[in-house]
């Protein structure tokens, strides 16, 4: 019963999206090879239908996380075409997307060299050029992930030897022919939360997601967009709070709901994708409560943790 | 940096509520004793002028949290003397009532051995006489805390030793002259809140408290007594959620809510006394927003840690 880690040993956070949300035995086979590496602990995996994607979220001994990233990206470069896939969220890689994010005992710039030194492997090791991201890029242009995902798979592989934004970091000019290229990243934690729309009318909740993301003139930190879902025959806006000490979730979402009041549809529920960290909870029941010098110090279990670390 | 408590070390909390908040330098003393013993971790302390009381939170290793619980109790059997006491909140002892509360590695039936524990302690060193409460205790008329407090600590010492129901479970039938008598017992974690309510008139708040109170037909599980704050000018509706998987905090507050409206009075805000267990503040999260499935499980700290200790 006793844990694999010391309560103060660091721990790195790894999220990586796969393009693949209906094979299930393909999405198992990534998890295997993610979940084998010892000093991982697998945390959570969900696979979307209409999305065709997975995620999959996971933590551990730094070295033990960029090992088995690498090793979930090369079972998905084994197992996924590019060239065949479709659904309704923007891709550009077998593994799309690879971010690490500092949780304990270490910093951003710790979490960085893990994710370059992931970006690394992924390119020598399994032939998948790379773009660095967030806190990890070399250059501001390849920052935000939407602007290197702009076009999709499709797009980069047509203009990555001659458009200068589309070169990747790490890797030669040109993707790899079936697992594309993966966007590989430090950041810190994020949200990443889907809000349901009793409608089948997707164009509602791209206006809606277009009024409430930072990008175009909403709330700062939030990016959004807004798909059909028609398997269930209602539609979501899918937002990432990139900074919820910034716009923390009451405030996206009650401007999600402001907008679909105006809009004059119902909002079925929302759903989180991986995780959601304890402060942004807190943060929540701060605010619908109005508990006065409220914090997480204020919460049992975190609070002995942290008076018990420094004792 | 190592912690005190091994990752999987039985965790017990104490929360004494003692009978002075007013003279700082009593519940410094009385603060001192606590933390002073090894193994224990000081969690939080707040002293209220109006309920003249102060809680002190406290947890660690099960032995050193009884030892810390008599010497904060000894403590303030040495400086307090209930005869010239005087405050808005109902009081029978210097240190009032000192619950246990297993948080990890412990059964309730382990929580009661240590309750009981202490409660030998406390009469035999200190000479108070103590009533076994809650989980702990031995007879069904001393299990609710308000039915042991009616007419406090002048009706007890009136009465102690000629009505039946107000005898100790451990202890002559005399009252301590000073210090009186204390409760101590063992519980689930509980939540103990105040709702500040924007007018002056108490009646409201004492009307409000009935009507969300589960003994007199409102919600199952809260507690509930209505306040005045005179050094503030508000009043307060001070609740406990005794299972607050019965009664989750939001049915509470909405509960309230809807009775300020109906009174015509305005929620300043809500304070909360000691600390409030995770997974009650992610239920607030999961209701409000209308999380599918969600649950403590997909919070990420606690997540870690739960799938770390079973690694």
């Amino acid at each position: 019963m006793h844990g694999m880690t010391s309560r103060d040993a660091p721990i790195l956070e790894c999220i990586p999206n796969f393009s693949e949300g209906r094979d299930l035995r393909i999405v198992d086979a990534i998890v295997d090879a993610i979940a084998g590496v010892p000093g991982v602990l697998l945390l959570r995996r969900e696979s979307d239908e209409d999305h065709n994607r997975s995620v999959i979220t996971f933590a551990g001994q730094p070295d033990a996380v960029v090992q088995a990233a690498v090793a979930g990206v090369a079972a998905a470069v084994d197992r996924i075409d590019l060239t065949r896939h479709k659904g309704a969220h923007p891709r550009m890689g077998a593994a799309d997307v690879v971010p690490f994010v500092p949780i304990r005992g270490l910093t951003m710039d710790d979490a960085v060299a893990h994710a370059r030194s992931a970006a690394e492997r992924i390119w020598s090791e399994l032939r998948v050029p790379v773009y660095l991201y967030e806190a990890s890029a070399l250059r501001p242009d390849h920052i935000n992930l939407a602007d290197l995902r702009r076009g999709q798979f499709e797009a980069i592989r047509e203009s990555i030897a001659t458009d200068a934004h589309r070169a990747p970091d790490i890797g030669g000019l040109s993707v790899h022919p079936a697992a594309g290229i993966t966007a590989v990243g430090a950041r810190k934690p994020l949200i990443a939360w889907n809000v349901l729309l009793d409608t089948s009318d997707v164009s509602i909740a791209k206006r809606i997601a277009r009024e409430v993301r930072g990008s175009s003139g909403g709330l700062p930190t939030v990016k959004a967009l807004g798909f059909a879902i028609p398997s269930k025959g209602y539609v979501q806006v899918s937002m990432n709070l990139t900074d919820y000490s910034t716009t923390p979730m009451h405030v996206a979402f009650e401007a999600v709901r402001r907008a679909a009041d105006g809009a004059g549809v119902t909002i079925l529920g929302t759903e989180l994708i991986g995780l959601v960290p304890q402060d942004a909870i807190a943060a929540t029941a701060g605010h619908y409560f109005g508990i006065r010098e409220f914090s997480i110090e204020r919460v049992l279990e975190p609070r002995i943790d942290s008076v018990d670390r420094t004792a």
